[in-house]
Parts: C-alpha cells; structure tokens; sequence
C-alpha cells in the first residue's frame, strides 16, 4: 500500500480545474450581452485553467476505478483541491485588471468558494459584469462544494467518494438521504439547483433583472453574501428583501430536510430538534431586535423588516446587509455578535459552529447535572430519539473549543498585525464562520480593502479552516499524518 | 430516608456562623491599637453573628454523628452556607458606616468570601483599620473555604464531610493527598497557613507594618486582591511587589504540590503536567508583554516587574495591582484578558476556568485527530501517566462550555442593564473568575462603585457560581433536585 497517491491526487484536481473552467465558460454569454469587450479575458481565463486541468489529468494517465483514493489521499485531495480553485479563480480577476492585486484577488476568491462574501472591493459597481458574475459564481461552486459535484457527476468514485465527500462537508449531520454517497450528493445538488432557480424566479417578480437574480440567489443559496450593488439588498424592494431572508433560512436549513420535504414527509421537518431551535434563535433574536430598534426609534415594519433580515443573514452566515448593525444599539448589535458564534444546521450550505454542536454541548453539560443529583440513574444522550454516542459527543465539543481557540488566537494575531481590538475580533469570526461583514473597519459598511497583505492571507486560512471545518486541513498538520 | 435533613442543615449554618465569628473576634485587638472607638461596633457585630450562630445550633438540637449530610444536604449547606457568611458578614460594614447601602456592604462581602477582591470602595484609605482588617480576613475565610475549615477542625462529619468538602471545592484535582477527607483538609489548612505567615514576615523585611504584611498575605494566599492602599501594591517597595508575585504564584499552585514539596518530593512537582503548563503560560505571557512595554518606551526592570506582576495577578485571579495594564498597548492587555479566561491550577485558591481543563481539553482535542489519521489506533487520554477516564473529560469540557456560556450571557445582560460592552464583558470574566479588575469603568483604576443596584447583585451571583464552581449552586436549581 502507497502512502499517498499522487495520480489519484493529480487526477482528481485537474477534474476539479475542468469543473471549474465549466462554470467560468458561462461568463461568457454575460459578457457577449453586457460587456463584449470582455470575452477575450474569459477566453484567456478559460484557456489557462482547462489546458492546465487537462494537462494534470493526462499526466496523471488516468486511474481505473479499481484505485480509489484513501484516507490521506481525500485530505490532500480536498485541502489542495480548494487551494487550485482558489488559484485558478483569480485569473479573471486578474486578467480584467478588475482586482490588481494577487493578494487582494486571491481574498475575493477564497471568500467566494468558502462562501465567506467579505469583500476588498470598495466599488463593486464599476466592476464589469462578467466578472461580478463569476464572483457570485465562485459562491455557488463553493456552497455545496465542487467535490460534492466530482462525486455526484463521476461514477468513477465509489467507497473514494465516500472519503472525498466527507472529507469536504465533515458534516455532523444524522440524517441520511440515500445509503450510497453518489446517490445523496445528486439529490443534494438537485435540491441546490431547484432552490437557486427557484429564489430567481421570486426575485424578478421582486424586480430585479436576470442578471441580479441570479447573482444574488447563487450568493444566497450557497450562503455567501456577495452582491452586485455596494449598497447590498438595500438597494433592492422590500419584497426583494423578504424573498432573500426566506432563502437565506431555508438554505441554512438540513438539505436533508428539504428532500423530506420534497417527498411529503413534514413531519420528519418540523420534529427535528435540530430545526426547531433554529427557528427558535431565529424568531427570539428577531423579536428582541425589532423592540431595540422600535424602542430607538425605529418604524414597526422596516425595524421588524431589518432584524429578520440580519438575524438570518448572519445566522446563516450569508452575510448581505439591508443595513448597518454597527449604527444600532449595542443592545441590538451584540445579539448580531453572538449570532455569527451560532451557526446555521449542519448539512446546509451555512457556516459557523452550527446549531447541533451548540444543542448537543447544552444536552451534555444538562446530563452532567443529571448525574449529580441523581448518581444511579443511567441517562443516555439522544438527538431525534436516537442514542449518541460519546465520541461523537467528544467531537463536537472538541470541534467548538477549536473554533473557539481559533477565533481567540487569530483575533490576537490580527492585533498584532495592526487591527484594532474589535475590527481583529470581527475579521477572525466572520471569515472563520464564512459570514461576510465583521465589527469595526470590516463591518457591514467597511470592507477588508485596508487590512494588511499578511492579514489577508492569514484570513484566507481562516475562511478554508471554516469552510472545511478544520479536520480535512488541520490533519495534514498532524506529526502522525506523515508517518507510515 | 428523609428529602432533606434540616436539622442537619440548621446545625452546620449554626456552625459556620460561630467559626466566622471567631474571625470576627481578631478584629478587637486591631482596633484597640489603631481606632479604639471602633470596638463596639465589632462587639455588636459579633454578638448578633455568634448569637444567631448559637441559636442555629441549638434549635437544631445536635444531630449526633450517625446522621449525616446526604448528597443534596450537601449542595444545600454549601450554597447557603455562602449565602449566610456573606449576609452576617456586612456587619462590620454597615454598623461602623464604612460602607452604609446594604448592596454594597453585601457586593464587598461576597467579593471578599468568593476571593474576587472587586470593590465599590472609591477611598479605601478613610476606612478604619479594623475594618479593612476584616476585609483582608474575608478573603483568607473564603479562600480555603469555611466548609474545609469546619470539616478539617470538627471530626462530626465523615462521609458527609467528604460530601461537603467536594460541594464547596469542586476540585478537578487528581491529586490525592490523604485517603481521608479531614486529614487532607487538616493538612490543607496548615500549608494555608505556614504560607501565610511566611508571606508577612518577607513583606515586613519588604519595608511594611505587621498589619499591612499581615492583610496583603490574607489577600494574596487567598487569591483575593483586597489591599489596604488605594494604589494597590504600587504604594509599596518593588521588593513587596517580587515577594507577592512568588505568593501569588505560588497560591495559584496545587496545594497538594505544596504537600509534595514539605516531603521533600519534588520530583512530582516538577513532572506535573499542570504546573509545567502554567508555568510555561506565566513565563510566555510575561515575555511577550515585557517585550511589548520596552518597545512602548519602558525601562527594563519595570517593564519586567509590571509584566510578570500583573500576569501571575491575573491568571491566579488574584487581581493585586501595580500598573494599570488599560494604559497599556492593546497588543498587551489583550493577553490579560485572555488570561482570565485561563485561570489557577486545580486544588489553589485560585479561579477560573484552571488550566488543567484547558490543558485536557487540548488532550481530547488533539486525540480526535489522532484517530482521524489513525482509525485503527485506540489511544487513552492520559495526565500525569493516569489515564483519565471520559466522563471525566465530558465533564471537563462542559464545564467550560457553561463558563463561556455564563460569560457571554451575563454580559448581555450586563449590557441590557445598562453597562457599554467593555466594561460589561470585563465586570462579568472578573467577577467569575473570581479576579477583581476588568476592564472599562471596572478596570483597574476604577471601581465597581457605578455599578447599578441589579448588576451589584447580579455580579454577586456570578461571584458565588465561580467560586462554587456552578456545581453546588446550580444543582439546586435542577428541577430533578427538588423530585423524590
């Protein structure tokens, strides 16, 4: 048995780069409508990233089925994987001249795959259309993952499969869709694809064109929060508005729920533990925020219209602004604070810790004091009436004090790097969690344009930590990864 | 078998009240030297605490040692025993007028009981020596706790003293040091003491008067803060302030290494993973800060001397004070702040989360990853060579969950009752932690004197949860307590 295979490995991230070159090939019809004179650039970008994906996947003279990646293999194949596609992603950027910079296009690109959606950009207005699409592209390919795709599109992938879709999604999720994993990751981009066109529909009887339509549901399905106007869905109707925070919970929602659904099985939804105390923070944290802004001043229907909307916007780490929580209450903007530590569901496109690990930490420590008072009694921990078992439950613990450590040392960093206290706290939550706007000089009405080249970078880390959920990165670090 | 034996309860109250008027008895002496007017009220003070003390006693009409207190008798006695001593305690406070509103008398109290060292005193050098004499002593009662003493002097209890003994101090030390509950609280006592009156005979040398040596020792082994000086420790010679870091460090240990090294072992001093931790964080921390204050312009040895005092101050929640670290560079009192979050060793006077939580905390973490790139591996969480069994763990991890989870919405509601973030995150972390200064108003050239009457009580609360370690107090809370 070889320790990793290389061919394996190359193999599957030329796939990944031909996927990739895929998705940039329809900027071009936008640019042919919008922007002729940018179709060249797409052409050169195309060209570069399929010659290299094909390159790497003849060099690799491809692998019969019979070897399938293994462990390690999934975890280099995942964790380089995301670096290539953000590589690869910049060449637009670039090319265009729409983003100068390699630091500053490489940010916007691994904030678009991790479906992070802050942004360096201080005038998104004047970027050409093409470019702002593959941007709200880079979300969509990123929110249910490109090796999601590979493995659901392939065949070649069987037990592979398996490890590469875990080893991108690392869900927690209990709940099964279909007992093979070719079959699950088809039903999972299928419901992906229902709900972005289902959300541009809504959105153009909202008012807006195509173009915005679809930009704004891929960034809202996949979770991200990249818009095409500065002024983000401010700039849109209020029905527009609505419409975003519908998807925007529904994407944060267990995909596994919504194929229940699809099937009739409604009550499978709405007994989901996981689900309802999602709905509860969400309509807790929305009635406490509308009476903070009424209290300050506000109108009933636009502060009842704004805390829905930013309450799910940052709960699910989508992370679009109808308007600026840093100008609210402390009362109100802490709430949004302590939101971006929630999290959506786990099998979603959002981020964060996410609801289970929170509700499953509650049911421990709950059962700890079970225990205290009544020593004899054997108490088993259960999600959805079924038992968990202490290892799972040691993960996720183990998960949160990670993301916990994480945000503390990279808050830290960031200070030492130049930030002030609370811009440092914001920029290390908000791309850790894959929310979009942070506190501070990165809040919802700054951007991370004057963050330091070093500080980019090491917020890029942060966003693929979150978005891989550390284990698939993280391993490769370990002493023990490396030995035979 | 009875829900709860009152009568027991009443008797142990009883007793508690006669050992803290006992204390209150050394106050006399004092105030003949320096404020002879002062006795009556320390007279009347303890004819009403010992009085009612004797009344407990009596109508409890003595249990004999074949009754003794079960497992919730237990938590009841603890938790209100606290309650008790901190309420008799305001005496001296309210009858001599030092302090005349009951909140407050009763916020210095339990800060005093609980080790925290917060204050509302805005001029602490008016007070008459007896009664900052009694300040000093709350601490030194609290520190080792009143329950221990009464366990260690009293040979009534046995198994229910081992009940009582682990109810008041929760101590996740894996250290034994006498199968027997009195012989190891008699032992902890004497350590107690010896370190004591070694730290006031070296403050003297140090340049102070037996009664200042005598108070900054109370405070010091105790892990308390209550100085007698409104500068702190600054209004002594850096001699003093060297030989309170060592005691502070020194509290902040394991008082069963302290036994260890009276036998000449230290061997198992030096092999303890906990103390190597926290000496390492306390040797890191002071590096990096000193480094950082010399670059802001200070002089070595002062740089040094702040550095080193404020960090062991801090981490072993002591919350003495020679600098005040909010005028420091953000890059420096970030890590005081993050170094209340880190807290003592298990089986100190000190607070906090301790760092043998943290550190096995990374063990469970670190073991995930194992697996994950070792699945067929079965590794055994192990400290000091013992293997650590995983309730254990589960328990160690939600105990810090519910610690973060307590600061987090104790802020809030400090926040919601009107504080600004700052000074609401710090008044919260410090009284938890049983520290002293936060940040904000509540730093440490302010006081907690502008605290709302709600958040004076709010933040006793949080003061008696830390130092009870949650357990004691919230078991009462458990709707499974209170059901037969």
């Amino acid at each position: 048995m070889k320790f990793l295979h290389l061919r394996i490995i190359l193999y599957t991230l030329g796939i990944v780069l031909l996927f990739e070159s895929f998705f940039l090939l329809l900027d071009i019809p936008v640019a042919l409508i919008y922007h002729p004179e940018g179709v060249k650039i797409i052409i050169y970008s195309l060209l570069i990233m399929a010659g290299t994906g094909l390159i790497g996947v003849m060099a690799s003279k491809r692998q019969k089925a019979t070897r399938e990646p293994g462990v390690r293999d999934s975890f280099v194949i995942v964790s380089l994987g995301w670096l290539v596609m953000s590589l690869f992603g910049t060449l637009p950027y670039l090319l265009s001249g729409a983003i100068p910079r390699f630091a500053d296009a490489f940010f916007e690109c691994v904030s678009g795959f991790t479906t992070t959606g802050s942004s360096i950009l201080t005038d998104i207005e004047v970027i050409p259309k093409e470019i702002l699409f593959w941007r709200a592209e880079t979300h969509w390919i990123g929110g249910m993952g490109i090796i999601v795709l590979v493995v659901a599109v392939l065949p070649f992938f069987n037990i592979g499969g398996n490890r590469l879709f875990s080893a991108e999604a690392s869900m927690v999720s209990f709940e099964k869709i279909k007992p093979k994993v070719i079959d699950t990751a088809k039903r999972l981009w299928l419901i992906y694809v229902v709900l972005t066109f289902a959300e541009t529909i809504l959105l153009m009887f909202a008012g807006m064109d195509l173009f915005d339509g679809l930009c704004h549901s891929f960034a809202t399905v996949a979770t991200g929060g990249f818009s095409t106007r500065n002024a983000s869905l401010a700039a849109f109707s209020p029905a527009a508005q609505y419409i975003a925070t519908l998807f925007m919970f529904l994407s944060g929602m267990n995909f596994a729920l919504h194929y229940f659904s699809f099937k009739g099985d409604f009550g499978k939804v709405f007994k989901n533990e996981e689900f309802r105390l999602y709905g509860f923070i969400v309509i807790a944290a929305t009635l406490i925020i509308t009476f903070v802004l009424i209290r300050h001043g506000g109108k009933l229907e636009k502060s009842f219209r704004d805390a829905v909307f930013q309450v799910v916007s940052i709960i699910t780490c989508t992370g679009f602004a109808t308007a600026d929580y840093l100008q609210w209450p402390t009362k109100a903007w802490i709430l949004i604070f302590i939101l971006m530590f929630i999290g959506g569901c786990a099998g979603s496109t959002a981020g964060g810790i996410k609801v289970i690990r929170h509700l499953l930490i509650y049911k421990t420590t709950r059962n700890i004091f079970q225990r205290m008072v009544n020593p004899n009694r054997i108490i088993v921990i259960k999600y959805n009436n079924q038992p968990v078992d202490h290892n799972a439950l040691s993960g996720i613990m183990s998960y949160a004090f990670m993301y916990l450590f994480t945000f503390v040392l990279g808050s830290v960093i960031m200070i030492f790097s130049g930030l002030d206290i609370e811009s440092a706290m914001g920029s290390v939550i908000t791309t850790l969690g894959g929310i979009g706007p942070g506190l501070g000089i990165v809040g919802p009405a700054g951007n991370f344009a004057a963050v330091s080249i070093f500080g980019k970078y090491f917020l890029c880390l942060m966003m693929i930590l979150g978005r891989l959920e550390f284990y698939s990165f993280l391993a490769l670090l370990m002493p023990g990864f490396w030995k035979l």
